[in-house]
């Protein structure tokens, strides 16, 4: 198993990739490519110990994209950039897999053009695990395609199904769909047509699901617009965040709480656990004829690793092959 | 100062509607009629003490439409339930303004139908306050109209202007359209076209902003769809139902936990204070000719009392006025 790593991709790029890649091989044995700034990520292997250098190489991008740099834009025009430079190693057949926490809109862009698109899939989807009531669920799309059609939701679907199945190991996945209300009818005349259109198809479909009904684990995969999916993950994190920093304030404002709270402290750590994004590592980019996992930006070394993890579990349990039957039974 | 409260709206209704009803005259002095099936209203009414009676009154409407009818369809039908009932009320100038915790779907319709819009407004668009770390701010549209044009965002933070200026006391409030990132040219057309329209008018713009700001409180005024909307109000109710779940088990876990969570209980008593939206009161259907105050259906007799009392400011403050102004002047 050879998998390519973005060295260049996270807020505090190298150091996080660098160390995920570490641990990875410790607990994995994977042979790592670390694709960024020689130098920089050669400093950066020196400076966390070689131990596990033989199974990390280093190969040399000059070019790096930023986090906010306009995605199709600099795809084409920095060739030499990590995020290209990693991809085209896959479409050369010289790696099985990639991961970045850098700019999502380039690394989906790029995952298009080099690697191209599964047989009969009409777009990519970013899926993304939660936790949630009750165990684990998949949304997919939080931010490849921000403007879809019918289709692509029902291609998603079929998509997260087999990762749900060969990932997740769950025999026979329910799938929501996103909308205003739970009654048949409901929604914009967009979400009508994916309504209608996976009815009829072969998932385990249970109809529309609500806002309220995502961390309640309603359903096991939960279908939605690129749009609305990046901002239901970005407003989640926001909303934990708060309440984390809420908490902090009241509780720095009486003695007896601090106290409480120290002896609390267990359970907010199982707590933080649980909801710890960083365990599921990244989100696949489902759709692509390849196996490219993107990562939060904020990534820490432990995200990074269990990125490299999936990316490996992807490859070993054939998740393309199984969505390729399945798109062409339809 | 006359206000029609739907008696049959909430999931406990005529309980809540009624407890919150004598909670408000007491605490307003305001002339309350309650709507809905006079029978069940008065019995509850004699149940709870009739100390106040004398500022309330009921109207009998035979009729009830359920949470979960069509909104357009049970309107047309029902015109003896309590919705429609009070909302005329309102056109024949009987009343001031109205509150209800039942059918958003069908409030809104009603509304529109009974009420018309605002002289220039072309959508109604309903309004709520959150808490962020940053104070109040408040989201428009969540849910009232799922399919927007941009002219219709750009009049969303016009009304939300005013609203933030003569009820929340923000001199100059600033303007964010949710987008799936910050920089300009981002998103769908829609929201691109959004972007256009709103730079050019005289609001505090800020351009973009993402599903993290929202909490955050970057944005006094955050613009989005009524699907958008929506499902973000769904999600972050139920993350934070969901982490409090989560703690509670942590802690019901370990014996040294559960006695640190029964010290740092103020804490968290003072940070649920700050999360409740019952705190806020309803939100305003802003853009209708009249005052209408929608309420969650899980209302609490607090949450109910505080929709009584936005509606009461929504009419001495002239916000309907206020919009108007602005709206001509465009």
């Amino acid at each position: 198993m050879r998998i390519v790593i973005d060295a260049m991709g996270s807020d505090r790029a190298p150091a996080v990739e660098v160390e995920g890649a570490m641990q990875a091989v410790e607990e994995f044995g994977y042979d790592l490519i670390l694709v960024g700034d020689e130098g920089i990520v050669n400093d950066e292997l020196k400076k966390q110990g070689q131990a596990v250098r033989g199974k990390i190489s280093v190969v040399h991008a000059p070019e790096h994209i930023e986090m906010n740099e306009p995605a199709a834009l600099s795809v084409r025009r920095k060739r030499k950039s990590s995020i290209v430079m990693g991809l085209e190693m896959l479409k050369r057949e010289e790696a099985d897999a990639f991961v970045s926490a850098g700019n999502t809109g380039a690394v989906v862009c790029a995952a298009t053009l080099s690697l191209r698109l599964l047989p009969g899939i009409e777009r990519p989807g970013i899926a993304i695990c939660i936790p949630t009531l009750n165990g684990t669920s998949v949304i997919i799309d939080v931010g490849a395609n921000i403007d879809p059609k019918p289709i692509h939701l029902l291609q998603y679907g079929i998509m997260a199904d087999a990762y749900s199945r060969y990932i997740l190991h769950k025999s026979n996945p329910t799938v929501g769909l996103l909308n205003v209300g739970e009654e048949e009818g409901k929604g914009t005349d967009f979400i009508k047509e994916c309504h209608t259109m996976i009815s009829e198809s072969k998932l385990n479909f249970i109809g529309n699901i609500e806002g309220r009904d995502i961390y309640a684990g309603t359903a096991d995969i939960i279908l939605c617009d690129g749009f609305v999916g990046n901002v239901i993950l970005k407003v989640s994190e926001s909303v934990v965040d708060t309440i984390l920093k809420l908490l902090k304030q009241e509780i720095r404002a009486s003695v007896i709480a601090t106290l409480g709270a120290a002896l609390a402290s267990t359970a907010f750590g199982e707590l933080k656990k649980k909801m710890d994004y960083s365990e599921y590592g990244g989100a696949p980019l489902l759709g692509v004829d390849g196996r490219c996992i993107i990562s939060h930006g904020s990534s820490s070394p432990k995200a990074i690793k269990n990125a490299i993890r999936v990316a490996g579990e992807f490859m070993t349990r054939g998740v393309n092959k199984h969505i390729v039957e399945e798109i062409e039974s339809y």
